[in-house]
């Protein structure tokens, strides 16, 4: 399953999408799209979405997600990402990077179609979560430099900046590939700069495709089990440390 | 100016933007409200929203955003927002945790409003920004408990989860104060479950009333200044860390 974010299906970031589709259709996979722009997807989880409900008076998105789901009676749009979802053996998610973070319209993928109750709960999540022995593979466009998104850089360590995404689809049960990461997008380039943008990027989709057609060489991002958290949640002494968002107290 | 990107408008969290705004107008401040899905806020950039185009035939948002805002043409929700932030000296963004982030609808208001070459460019931002003298704070509601959400948690370190959102606002120029977050939000309690909850909350809403009342003593999130970077973005050696985000080398 292949899931795009982009508004515009000539960016370079859409590019990749459909070159991520083309290898692994010749690989003999079966890929199914997600355009989220072209469908024209609703980000807003809302009241209004749900035709069921266990609490006609007051909207709880939980609440209401795992009623409808109980009921087989999901929104619509929502049924058919989850059923694309629990279909796949990979997903990908195709995206610029925009205000440190998904494009809402992908944010709102998320939570709308990460359903309570269906796609996990507090019993089935990390790894016992409903899609353990899945892939998920962020591809990631950013305007600014490999240098300014670096640890060092300006903008922010942009693998930190994903983590809280990347854990999200961990929370369901993914095993998350290191994102794949394409800095300095810039459109508007035109002459001998434009030749070595265009160089560089070919470079890169050579990459990307050679990581889709080696999925089982790809680094996998490290995350705490569950058997690392004690009974209120927390870190055990001896659990080991895979980011600075849970750590050992200082 | 209080945003709020609740669907539930009885929720707690949307009694808390009440509180906050009762408790602004009894300082004598003037308060605007933005409550996003009461407004129907569309949180999707797209093409659609742009009735003059540099580019008509490819969507690029900087492009257009920048182009728009020149000739006084933004969408008229945009320039909406635009104003009451620009009107503003508080901007409270009051929303719940969903999937490590803010919901899409939020996310799609920092998305179009934050307009580049309006409300930032590569030399507005930061301690230069356009919002710089203007104070932001979040006030963010979550399910999960104050131990889940603590850097030994297993829902991750919110104050680092909220990062790249604060980033958002400082990136703008804005004085970010430390976030205003409330744990353990859940409904459907009854009995001395409830008369608990509620003496809890109580005690949260007084506190919460205090720091907007005394907004000089809320503690100030410190981020580096544009000074602490080299000309390609890079942290100098003697500048200060504040966050895992922008480090040194190990």
């Amino acid at each position: 399953l292949i899931v795009l974010a982009h508004p515009e299906s000539s960016s370079y970031n859409a590019h990749l999408a459909t070159l991520a589709q083309q290898t692994l259709l010749a690989t003999g996979s079966r890929v199914e799209m997600s355009d989220l722009y072209a469908m024209g997807f609703d980000p807003a989880e809302d009241a209004r979405h749900f035709s069921v409900r266990a609490d006609p008076r007051r909207f709880d998105a939980q609440l209401e997600q795992r009623f409808s789901y109980d009921r087989e009676e999901l929104p619509e749009a929502v049924q058919g990402e989850v059923d694309k979802i629990l279909r796949a053996d990979l997903v990908l998610l195709h995206f610029p990077l925009w205000w440190f973070g998904m494009p809402a319209i992908l944010k709102g993928w998320m939570d709308r179609v990460f359903v309570y109750g269906g796609m996990y709960s507090g019993s089935r999540r990390h790894e016992r979560g409903v899609c353990r022995g899945k892939r998920a593979l962020f591809c990631v466009t950013t305007g600014s430099s490999e240098a300014a998104c670096s640890p060092t850089g300006k903008e922010g360590d942009t693998r930190l900046v994903l983590w809280p995404a990347l854990y999200s689809m961990r929370y369901l049960g993914f095993t998350v590939l290191q994102p794949f990461l394409v800095h300095g997008v810039r459109g508007g380039l035109t002459g001998p700069a434009a030749d070595a943008a265009n160089a560089r990027l070919h470079a890169i989709e050579q990459r990307f495709a050679t990581v889709l057609r080696q999925l089982d060489d790809a680094p996998v991002m490290p995350f705490n089990a569950d058997t690392d958290f004690d009974e209120n949640g927390q870190l055990k002494p001896d659990a080991p440390v895979y980011s600075p968002f849970i750590r050992h107290q200082e």
